[in-house]
């Protein structure tokens, strides 16, 4: 029966770990058609993201039939409605991603920001590109070290968050209000992104602690 | 052993209702702290979500705790893993009364939005407000036809936001960037709120009809 479980379990894991590649992928591809103004990128974000919804809806079944034949306890038990939780941010993730994607689609032949503030959103993609790498490796190898990094990362994109709406609430912006309104949407996705991140790495810290408070994020 | 089940399932509903309820103080609060620029009613919708958050990690422990010992199966498993996934919409639209609040804090003395859109972001309130109060509703009954109902009113949510970015967008719209700012934040969060409640409605319906699709939203 144990063994069975931890097999299973291993089972889990490398769909998480898929699912997390592919969430890399997207906001790879996403932060791209975004500062690249890449209409095909973009589309191809748009285009993987029911695959991304599929992944995270077979991997909540296969865990709720864990939880159904193993009756697994204590940790093991807790391991399996961490790997629930764990999808769901997979998926908003996926959904921050695919937001971003549809904002440089929209936008096409333009850029979505102006010149301005280009190196900041550039900075903050290329973070949250950071956050996903991280986040495969978490999950592959359960190094609850990463776990701390990805919450560094993250405070960076959170000021960076600030940043923009400083620059667009200065004197100096003379942009028009579509500009205003899809910088302060982009800044929101992207921030969003890396804050689901550090919700997974908390689920992994606790998992490895037995601390859990989820909320106080 | 089933008996005991339900005895626990029983309470786990008891405190789902109670969690709705506290959303639905907070939306309501919210909105109205918006609307009349009211930063003390501002400031207890903030203070409320710290006792939402506590209350939606205490029902999880709970429900993790039927796991560990009852070890359902089947529609019994199934209630428990939809009460664990309900009971995380519910941080969420608690987390966007929030953000509403403190936007009203944080413009306070000033109104959030100009008056030539504030019918429309009392409209949306209304319907948050209305969605907030069928989700108490439909999670005391059970009864499906008002999960179908919110679905109704989150369609009319989403028409509003899409109708203040097309007032904010329009020639007409002669305001500064921080309104702006404002406004489609504001928006967003609206419609977030409304999105999480069917969400929860689409969990309802799928424990009466097995029904399973949790990311096609």
């Amino acid at each position: 029966m144990r063994e069975v479980f931890q097999q299973e379990m291993s089972e889990v894991q490398d769909r998480l770990v898929g699912i997390a590649e592919l969430v890399k992928s997207s906001i790879t591809d996403a932060v791209e058609s975004f500062n690249k103004s890449d209409v095909t990128l973009a589309e191809s974000v748009i285009a993987r993201d029911s695959k991304i919804d599929d992944a995270v809806n077979e991997l909540d079944e296969h865990a709720i039939a864990i939880l159904a034949r193993q009756s697994p306890v204590a940790r093991d038990l807790r391991m399996v409605v961490s790997a629930l939780r764990i999808s769901a941010s997979l998926e908003r993730m996926g959904d921050m991603a695919e937001h971003i994607a549809q904002l440089a689609r929209y936008r096409f032949p333009d850029k979505v920001v102006p010149k301005a503030i280009r190196p900041t959103f550039k900075e903050m993609g290329a973070l949250d590109v950071a956050v996903a790498t991280m986040l495969v490796d978490l999950l592959k190898t359960q190094d609850v070290k990463i776990a701390e990094k990805i919450r560094d990362e993250d405070d960076k994109v959170d000021a960076l968050h600030l940043s923009v709406f400083e620059t667009v609430l200065s004197e100096s912006w003379s942009q028009g209000t579509e500009t205003t309104v899809d910088a302060t949407l982009a800044s929101r996705y992207l921030e969003r992104f890396a804050d689901h991140a550090v919700s997974i790495a908390k689920k992994m810290m606790y998992l490895s602690t037995g601390e859990w408070n989820p909320s106080s994020n």
